[in-house]
């Protein structure tokens, strides 16, 4: 039976995943069919395997991943997520709102992110 | 034709127009065969007139509404919203996440607030 712990323990995991930057888990908390919209109203991508390529963009990067609000009801969670990427010539922070939602085993079925250009600030490294 | 600012700016509206208490005037914001599910996973008001019914919950109520983040793309945005009500005995404190879709006109054609009972936090007024 899905639940909102259930709920929230897989968003703070899909955090982590997100963290360590291994596209394939972080697919496996999808379901088979699940689609992911990222941002909302833009291609939806389908499956899988497309989610783990979509994912497959962060392989590589120094990323953090911090959950500033969970909030979960019904079959959904929302929350405000903080991403930072950190390359050699920027530091960038991105804080979309996610919507989930999840089918009866836990997994996401699907997944939109809310954020705009807007919602993305990049920051000049100096020079060390 | 529907734009973030346009998204935005009807968010910032309803929450006005909750603070104002109006439940018709919240309604007007929905287009006519909109949708509102609060919390998500409770039965689901179709139409403006059960929309008004559902918001004319809040009559009387002394009430504060504030956007704290307010995340908007394609056709939909997330916010997290801070409602405070105050009665004689109490003052109540709850912050959803509410998601919304809009129709080309700008109007909201679905809501989904995703919260449950762990996000409303009630204090005892001292008594005066």
């Amino acid at each position: 039976m899905l639940t909102i712990d259930k709920i929230t323990q897989t968003v703070a995991e899909y955090a982590r995943r997100l963290e360590a930057g291994d596209a394939a888990k972080i697919a496996e908390l999808y379901a088979e069919d699940a689609t992911v919209e990222d941002p909302a109203g833009s291609a939806v991508r389908k499956g899988r395997a497309a989610i783990a390529a979509f994912y497959s963009e962060l392989d590589g990067l120094a990323l953090t991943a911090e959950l500033l609000t969970v909030r979960a009801s019904g079959d959904t969670a929302a929350f405000h997520l903080r991403v930072i990427t950190t390359t050699e010539e920027f530091v960038s922070s991105i804080e979309p709102i996610d919507v989930m939602t999840f089918d009866e085993h836990g997994r996401i079925t699907s997944m939109r992110a809310i954020w705009s250009p807007a919602d993305v600030v990049h920051h000049r490294r100096s020079s060390q």
